[in-house]
């Protein structure tokens, strides 16, 4: 029997350490196209805070197993016992270009099921931070329930590229929704994007493909305010190897479903 | 004779505190949809922001004139004089679901030539400054001149609306751009996405209608590091009337010209 509390605390001592070291990376520099190298500072900084969780995981909870971005812990092919689901800079591009807008994301799993979700939104200092039948909290204050928004209410987190002809999905099925919402936006990173429709910031949020760090946390914290999560066909996320994602505030997948998928719910090449 | 370093001294006390004001106006509030009536909030802040500029422009300058998005000054039907152009939220949606991702934006011309732009990012407490030929400033720190950048490595602001079939323009000349660059975003303010454009943190942004308060300060910003700005037409922006926007790092607006452009430019229904 795991001892999820302890667990728990043990993530988020880590995930702050982690972010502080990633802060501290880019103190000094206003603009990170000054440096000579962005692209390796980016390659040496994931593999540093994955290789940080790696060593403290494994001194720590030595049965447990950890599936991450970087691929540096042993090689995973199911999700039995406790899973660590790691990504240690979810938004890598904004994390280069902007030094905001990026995440550690943090899931850990027993037997395939959520138990805990950290996302830290390392720049804001908001931990977001979910566990299991107890609730979703944005530094420590509790999220609230997602309350219903109509589709013409509401703010759709979806990038540019599925609403064009592309190799994955048939943008025709997508792009009605957009002409019918009130608004959309895209910030590049699916840890945020999840954590904003958790707390409310924005009410849903649709992809093609992701990998299983990209959601493990997120989707933790979205059932446990009452949030519907599916892939963009309707069917489970797969958390082993990643897959498409239509997170929303209740009402909406039904919602979206009758009134844009009347012939079926979109196919996903992943 | 203006004194600007004195205009400029009021501008940005004036903004730093009608921050604090926008600020201690949701500072209780984790979500704001919790509130009883949120549209309500964003029109009195809104309000209550544009008069407090107008009161104190009209006693401390009283020849200026005031150009803002909730029309509370004369009507202005030309830019002759001192003319400050204001937007007191740049990013309503924003600032009501999300209480980040909103600025305040302050563009002051003589005569129609920007002099002084202000961008107050609130809740990151960022100040994009810039005075006219003296360079631009985030929180007193000069942004260096912006460098080229490929359109194969580009970031690009645009919202989703342009990229499928829209009232304003022929959104399959767009589309060939999203393909071609390396991501896109989508902030939900002009303001700051101009200001990101200026200290680099995106490459370019593209919008088919704005308002004259949501550039009047940016443009200036863009000038001062070496941007470039022009309508979506390849035109000079229309300060009196708003126009279309598409403001980018240096050599983008000729390598998007000569790569998608070959048959002229957009034409934009304004």
């Amino acid at each position: 029997m795991e001892n999820y509390s302890e667990i728990d605390t043990y993530a988020k001592d880590w995930i702050m350490t982690a972010g502080k070291r990633l802060k501290s990376s880019f103190e000094e520099n206003l603009n990170i196209e000054t440096k000579a190298n962005a692209n390796d500072l980016v390659t040496n900084m994931d593999k540093e805070i994955e290789q940080f969780f790696l060593d403290n995981i494994t001194e720590t909870f030595p049965t447990h197993r950890i599936l991450g971005e970087e691929g540096m812990g042993k090689r995973i092919t199911d999700l039995k016992g406790v899973v660590w689901i790691i990504d240690p800079i979810d938004g890598t591009m904004n994390f280069v270009h902007q030094q905001r807008n990026f995440a550690i994301s943090i899931g850990i799993y027993e037997d395939g099921v959520g138990k805990i979700g950290l996302i830290y939104d390392v720049v804001q200092n908001e931990l977001y931070h979910a566990i299991k039948g107890k609730g979703a909290y944005l530094n420590n204050m509790k999220l609230t329930n997602l309350k219903k928004v109509s589709i013409s209410e509401m703010i759709l987190s979806i990038n540019a590229t599925w609403l064009m002809e592309n190799k994955r999905v048939d943008h025709q099925i997508l792009t009605p929704i957009i002409k019918d919402v009130r608004g959309t936006r895209s910030y590049g990173s699916a840890a945020i994007e999840m954590a904003f429709v958790a707390s409310g910031r924005i009410d849903a949020y649709m992809t093609m493909r992701l990998a299983p760090w990209d959601f493990a946390a997120g989707s933790i914290l979205i059932e446990e305010v009452g949030g519907e999560i599916t892939t963009m066909s309707g069917n489970p996320l797969d958390y082993l190897n990643g897959s498409s994602l239509f997170v929303s505030k209740p009402g909406l997948h039904q919602a979206i479903s009758e009134t844009y998928f009347q012939n079926g719910w979109p196919t996903v090449k992943y």
